[in-house]
């Protein structure tokens, strides 16, 4: 036997055969046992969809065969069988993630609704997951490698997902002569929409960049591209670098995203502009300026977007990811946006947004 | 009062003062009733998120008030209040959409367990609605309008869409020398991933498309830049077609895409050709080959996705939408797709999958 659609496990074998008896006339794939051991073995082994099972049973009780249904598929939907006045571990049950409760003697269409609703649910969640985990793969896909060196510049690159379905993206591209084109985006708010949007700003920094000389000139590109499908209900920021090695400097220009930091040995500093343009989406007719800074080997320049800065409330974490960052301005270590950042990160284990930090070295 | 949270409907005093006296602990936004017909004009003008009603009411009983809030936002989680003995009908609300039941006397703390659990379900269900809705309405911005004149061609297309977030897209460009550029395609499954895809290739089919003078080039450049991302796990359907006015001819490219309509007068076939080309992401090296065909003035070619084709699983419905277009071969309706999709698409109410046209009249 596969999978089972439904497992029910009751050790009064008249409850469970009446069950069965009810359920047969719906459902095919059933599997029974009155030995809630030998239940958790066909679960551990097989799965179900939905658990059925008796709350009160002398080898196991019912709440721990849901807690290690759930333990081994967190989407099982548990109906707990209960008796009249067992309701107060029944609620417990619901606490612990049932789905549902029902009290013997029950109505069988009272069952077979519950059944069916739990199997709906089911579906819903395992929907809803293979959709988030593809979208998820989908745009993890649209990221460069995390390290890439050219004869001038040396760039790593960290993406730390947040919990959820996120809207970071980073990207880069040798352009003629030499020149490194960097950008870094973040959407408004998360979700389907962010996803649609990065991944749409993938394709069009893959075919444009390429003939686009200046930072503000792209920037403009993308944001009319994007004005008629954005139409004013979303945005987002970007920041697009070129780092030119002959002579060797940084042309930049902002989409109201966060200015990046530069690190010059001891001296370490924003890297803002006077004029930084509308996040893109917005207005139609944006323009962009292009900032131009010398740079000397050596300078590191680090990217990064808002998950990073908003970790806490009062910027302490950013502030602590900054000194580390000074601290460590002649350190050579190739992992080192790992030691940056995972200190960070630890103390913020469930930070909703994505964290991405993008290190450029001359 | 703005919209509560929780609205709480009991005709017994002491029942919805306990009620309420249990909530107010947790939950600040609650407005209570002790005469449905009032409740429910506060639903109507405010609205709330879980809704506990009392299932026995000499005046309106609860299932009927369920239903109201229901019909006024079918996201509300209803509680159904019964007293022993009327579980039959506590079912039926369960049927008709409650989130639970409970039955009097209850544990406080049994219903505010299903107090939360049930916000918690009312935000999930308005987050996923949200979600998809910014979702479709970024995808329909990727579409063109849906009318589009030349000196040569007229274009006119319909997306219908299906129950859930597409994969569809059609587009068009006007490219030099008055040609016109031709694409439709159509994501494997739905959801999320399927709209990030047909977003990407809306933005490569803008920006490469002009400089692409074969068909069979388009293709190849959009698998090749859609492999790294799409890695195997997903694909799409394309086909792309040039219409090209001195002389009146097509060229055209397909990667696994169903083949479009030709229709002459009299004569109808489809446009099919001894190579296709695979579907875009499944092989890295995939090669497209260009088709050619003259067409003369009056001729109509329609292309579709599967959507159109899948109506029914014998295939009667696409036959008879096939014997209409012919019927009407002559016809110079401006709204030629409506006429032909809606009679069909009306017997197909529930189609879960998008439908595309795009008609060329040459």
């Amino acid at each position: 036997m596969k999978r089972a659609d439904l497992l029910v496990i009751d050790d009064e074998f008249p409850v469970l055969y009446t069950i069965k008896a009810i359920l047969e006339k719906h459902y095919t794939s059933i599997a029974t046992f009155t030995d809630p051991k030998e239940g958790l073995a066909f679960l551990a082994e097989k799965g179900c969809r939905v658990l059925i099972t008796d709350l009160r049973m002398p080898k196991i009780n019912g709440v721990e065969v849901q807690r290690r249904a759930l333990a081994a598929d967190p989407d099982i939907q548990v109906i707990m069988l209960t008796a009249h006045g067992s309701e107060k571990v029944a609620v417990e049950a619901l606490k612990m993630g049932a789905f549902h409760y029902i009290t013997k003697p029950f109505d069988p269409e009272e069952l077979l609704l519950l059944v069916r609703k739990a199997l709906d649910q089911y579906a819903f969640r395992k929907r809803i997951q293979y959709d988030t985990e593809m979208a998820r793969s989908l745009q993890i896909n649209l990221l460069p490698a995390t390290t890439m060196a050219t004869d001038r510049f040396r760039i790593s690159a960290r993406y730390i997902p947040g919990g959820n379905v996120g809207g970071d993206y980073y990207d880069y591209q040798l352009l003629s002569g030499g020149a490194l084109g960097v950008i870094i985006a973040d959407a408004a708010g998360h979700g389907v929409s962010s996803a649609m949007m990065m991944a749409m700003l993938k394709m069009a920094f893959t075919t444009a960049a390429p003939a686009c000389g200046n930072p503000s000139t792209l920037l403009e590109i993308i944001n009319r591209s994007f004005i008629p499908i954005l139409k004013g209900r979303t945005f987002f920021t970007a920041f697009y670098g070129i780092f030119q090695p002959e002579p060797l400097r940084l042309t930049f220009a902002s989409a109201g995203h966060p200015f990046p930091l530069f690190l010059r040995t001891a001296e370490q500093r924003f890297l803002e502009s006077d004029i930084t343009g509308p996040a893109i989406g917005l207005f139609h007719d944006a323009a962009y300026v292009d900032n131009e800074i010398s740079i000397q080997t050596g300078d590191r320049i680090l990217l990064y977007t808002d998950g990073l800065t908003d970790l806490d409330e009062d910027g302490a974490a950013f502030a602590e990811f900054r000194n580390q960052m000074q601290a460590l301005a002649y350190s050579n270590q190739p992992d080192l946006l790992d030691v940056l950042s995972q200190p960070v990160v630890q103390r913020h284990p469930s930070h909703a947004d994505d964290i991405t930090m993008v290190l450029i070295e001359c």
